[in-house]
């Protein structure tokens, strides 16, 4: 699956991911009013919103970009039809041909692991029948457990060719509260980010290995010290635009070949519509300011990597 | 919900949980016949097992313990229905008037983690209607993104009178990997112990925190200092019984008053009738060797705090 996400960036020009993070308040009316006037002012109404938003931008944009990163809590929240909703985008994405991160962050220890594992990477056996859960490709996974913890996700990875992003060093302004306390010298996300290389050994695509790490924006020259800590792992790079992050703070966190990370940006295309370079579209067109942001993505990525050259 | 936790376990005089964490290879053969002869060897007849194996085991439980602790990932393992299983088992529970602690390990930041907290401890907004997802009393979260990760899930327990344990120390052998390594001389899992003490002075019942904290029973030695730097927080303590945590392990968990601790235990109850001690009941009588299973537990740890006095 790694050969893929980097045979797809390459196909696309395109080292970003589109983050489906349907959060109510994204949604324009008229997909609520319909959505609520078909199945009321229900979690089921709520579910068919945030599918019928999200199927919009991905029919608007999947031609443009290699991969989608569906974060599960916001369709959590919505209880059992919102995850029923996660499940139809993760469907339907896969059907677009688009690569599909589980944004889950998930991590336990031992069986409570392979659990989780089965439940998005892999198959259940039911009596002698194989069933699938949630079918994603790769996941995220916290590390704060251990190599109990994710060793688990690598055994299923191992069995169905798919992947994992570590969390290492997360984009949020606390993220230092604990990651960036000094061991022995070091901070701690250098510490998880050499394990990261470690686990990563166990299981390499044809260039880069099936673990990867999740690594923020907002951090560019931790992302320049992890890059060279973890030279075969991919770095997931939440952060850009809504949080602050923008395509020259980028450049550290890929490798030369052009390749070694993928940009996720989630509010910024999804909601494109509401920000002010985007409101000509109205929100009845959401789906083409989404596709217009995507493209200023790419060229925003695309003209930082040259410059850097 | 903090109050009523400790309001239960004075009157049960039970400092213990069982983890509901149904394991397919745990459920009797007639069980699991009768699920599938229903809903086929699919994911439906998969959640219908573990939904009659957990309904038997709290119908036999239900009046000697004060909570439950479902293992929210055995359910995810079977997708969809799996989870509806587990909302099942949560509303069951309830009605049994049990404390219900969701074992759902998550932790995102800022928006992400309050969809989280909104889906298992809150209510979400849907229209002008306000909707429930997994309605959990208390949820365990994942403490390595910091304060921006914790906090939403502290500002819902604000609102619902609701609670959380934060993982500190987890029982697993490879926990040490991160949360043993020293920062300023000391382990890096009483930093994030004293963080909980902090978090939990926001938010205060009775006597306890609506804030906890996770410890190992496998750690008795780091138990007594966490003790000692979380005196206000419940300590949920994983590793009893299977793990190889015993009831002499446990007392420095607890405070003076013979409170501020609860104790898990996952398959030595609900798996017990496997055990060559409870094999006597029979895959038949699985509930009653649950059931002798607790009241042993409830014995080995109320004799190990006597004595200790």
């Amino acid at each position: 699956m790694i050969n893929k996400l980097v045979e797809k960036i390459k196909k696309t020009g395109a080292p970003i991911v589109v983050g489906l993070d349907p959060m109510m308040n994204f949604v324009p009316e008229h997909i609520k009013a319909a959505a609520f006037e078909a199945k009321g002012e229900t979690l089921e109404g709520a579910a068919e919103a945030i599918w019928l938003y999200n199927k919009e931008i991905i029919d608007k944009t999947y031609d443009l970009i290699p991969a989608v990163k569906p974060q599960i809590a916001m369709y959590e929240q919505f209880g059992v039809p919102g995850l029923v909703a996660f499940q139809k985008t993760v469907e339907y994405c896969k059907e677009k041909d688009l690569v599909v991160i589980g944004d889950i962050k998930r991590g336990d220890i031992g069986s409570t692991s392979a659990a989780y594992a089965t439940a998005h990477l892999g198959k259940v056996k039911v009596g002698n029948t194989m069933c699938e859960g949630f079918k994603e490709d790769f996941v995220t996974v916290n590390p704060y457990l251990g190599t109990d913890g994710v060793q688990p996700f690598i055994d299923v990875c191992k069995e169905e060719k798919k992947g994992l992003f570590i969390l290492v060093k997360t984009s949020n302004p606390s993220s230092g509260e604990f990651q960036d306390r000094l061991i022995d010298g070091r901070p701690l996300y250098e510490h998880v980010g050499e394990k990261v290389a470690q686990w990563g050994e166990q299981l390499m695509g044809d260039s880069y290995s099936y673990v990867g790490a999740v690594v923020g924006a907002t951090y560019p020259e931790m992302g320049k010290v992890l890059r060279k800590i973890m030279p075969k792992s991919f770095i997931l790079v939440p952060g850009y635009g809504a949080q602050g992050g923008q395509g020259k703070d980028l450049v550290h966190f890929f490798n030369e070949d052009g390749l070694g990370a993928i940009v996720n940006s989630s509010r910024g295309i999804i909601a494109a519509y509401k920000n002010e370079q985007y409101a000509k579209f109205g929100a009845e067109n959401f789906g083409d300011a989404s596709r217009q942001a995507v493209l200023d993505m790419i060229a925003d990525i695309d003209g930082a990597l040259k410059q850097a050259k």
